[in-house]
């Protein structure tokens, strides 16, 4: 049986993965799940973001379920830099996924999209690009100061995660990449994109393939997010298009992710895209959706691809009976879908 | 009296560009305007981009006004990088300027938002970060291919454009500066960007200030576009941000832009952000209102702010007097704009 790893986290965090264990005890009872301490309050208490024997621990497991970490008060980075980025790396989490749908029953901000009409995936590369901690700065503080951030690409990163996207299509109806990219800007590294983008395409040819410049992709996100089916894009421009798409689909408290080491090497991990909300925690109002829709991905990472499907056909269901501007409980959400589940 | 260097450009550039003059005459009677072939089409015919003559003959106007160039058959990055990045960098146009409003009579794709309700305006900076050019790959076309882009960042760019937002802000009703960018992964452009900013913000306590990360701005442009004023942020964030204030306030075709030299030692460039459209070109259909007020950006740039006050108001008595679905053509548009500014 699956033993996975959980990290509450802060602010909402223990809410929302409370609610998303409940659920998947009743999809697949039995997983096993140990507790981990980390986050902003462990870090205010001890100074400590992840011990090495905490990595190890971590990486003895079958995955990692995570709710939200940070607060205000921890400086920018502590946490990202040596807590979510260091996992993704270190973990080798390369195919960073982020489904968004319209559900029934969500109102997207959008006036003429209706439900069900958006359905995509962005694949976004997870340990390279400007996420690779490259750069630096000279006479910090000075008015000489100059500070540099570099974007790292191998042929290696760009090809594994290409391939992912494409195999992620096969699956799907229809069938479409799009790579987004800015090669009329970043031409080395777009060049290597593009050129590997195409060279995969090549042996796929039931894929149908498009590319758009970053920018026009933020756009169309906004116009016609009807068109996408899968987007493979880089560590960076992933991070900017699946806040918009989580906008237009009914927002971040519904989306969920994945930082997935295909391979199997190491635990992949699960968390909500949405924050630790530290202004509404511990008043039981959450949304737990987002965490809930995380649990399914990871059970669906690991094989148990039917117990998955339960939960968002749950969640499907839970979204679609709610009636606008209704308001319920996080625990009240967690119970009903996990009623639907065993149902 | 301002003498300006046209580029027409190709695709529907020299229509969009026409009514553009047109409109300018009617503001600013007897502006000499010089026409420069630059674009792809020159390209194609003689292989030349932006030779130095030319280079050294636009610097001796007071503005350019572009109209759009490239068309699919130019390899990506050869006109961007040797034409449009090219003038950008070489005139110094550190701000990039990029205003967005719902002009009355325009419908947002966004359910929620009403005409009148979103004016904000985009300052991008336009000589430095990921557009600088630095990078380059190793082992090209090999498996063990690495390709690199560098943001480059310098406490001189970053508070000059710091300065003409927060400029900007004071001339405004709602003196508001939002400052986009991603401090907890990108830590030292990130921090060397709040540091100037914060110092900036403390000389200008009439100015409310906010921080937002990249993928949360993105995601509020669309959700609360209404909460923005003054934005400041990095050429490549900008370039996204502002396709999407584009998108929720009637698309690009409205969009106006201008690479400004705040100096006065080199011409500022103003352009439409739309591309050159090869699918509608030469039909007539285009709308030119993006270029028309491109050209009133010029003349508020060139001192003549009665002038380019006219023309926006011009412009949002068409928009709002033209019926839903009502589709002029673009010359027709030029003439109504024109007219009404000369009225
Ligand atoms: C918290 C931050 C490091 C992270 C990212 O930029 O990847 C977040 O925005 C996300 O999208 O998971
Ligand atoms: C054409 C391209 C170089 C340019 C940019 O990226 O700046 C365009 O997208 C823009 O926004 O003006």
């Amino acid at each position: 049986m699956a033993r996975i790893a959980v990290v509450a986290g802060d602010g909402i965090g223990p809410e929302v993965v409370a609610e998303a264990r409940k659920v998947i005890d009743a999809a697949l009872p039995g997983v096993e799940a140990t507790e981990y301490d980390l986050g902003a309050a462990r870090y205010h208490r001890t100074g400590e973001v992840l011990p090495d024997s905490v990595l190890t621990e971590l990486a003895g497991h079958d995955a990692v379920l995570l709710g939200a970490v940070g607060d205000p008060t921890v400086p920018p980075g502590v946490l990202e830099r040596g807590l979510l980025l260091k996992l993704r790396f270190a973990f080798d989490q390369y195919v960073n996924l982020r489904p968004s749908r319209l559900w029934p029953g969500v109102t997207s901000p959008l006036a003429t999209v209706k439900s069900g009409e958006v359905d995509l995936v962005v694949v976004r590369e997870g340990t390279e690009g400007l996420y690779a901690g490259a750069g630096g700065a000279l006479h910090r503080g000075t008015p000489a100061e100059i500070a540099t951030e570099e974007s790292l690409n191998t042929r290696h990163g760009v090809e594994r995660v290409v391939r992912d996207a494409f195999a992620r299509a096969r699956r799907r109806e229809r069938r479409k990449v799009t790579l987004v990219h800015k090669t009329n800007v970043l031409t080395h590294a777009g060049s290597l994109w593009a050129r590997t983008f195409e060279a995969v395409a090549a042996e796929h040819p039931d894929v149908t393939t498009e590319y758009q410049h970053v920018d026009a992709a933020a756009m169309f996100l906004v116009t016609q997010p009807q068109r996408y089916d899968v987007v493979v894009t880089d560590n960076l421009f992933g991070d900017i298009l699946t806040d918009i798409a989580a906008a237009v689909t009914g927002g971040i408290g519904l989306a969920a992710s994945g930082s997935i080491n295909p391979d199997g090497t190491y635990p992949s991990m699960f968390e909500p895209v949405h924050g630790s909300a530290p202004d509404i925690a511990g008043r039981g109002v959450a949304d737990p959706v987002a965490a809930v829709l995380s649990g399914a991905l990871l059970l669906d990472q690991l094989g148990h691809a039917d117990a998955a499907a339960r939960i968002t056909t749950a969640v499907s269901a839970e979204l679609a009976s709610r009636g606008p501007g209704v308001a319920l409980g996080t625990a009240e959400v967690g119970d009903r879908i996990a009623a639907q589940v065993a149902a």
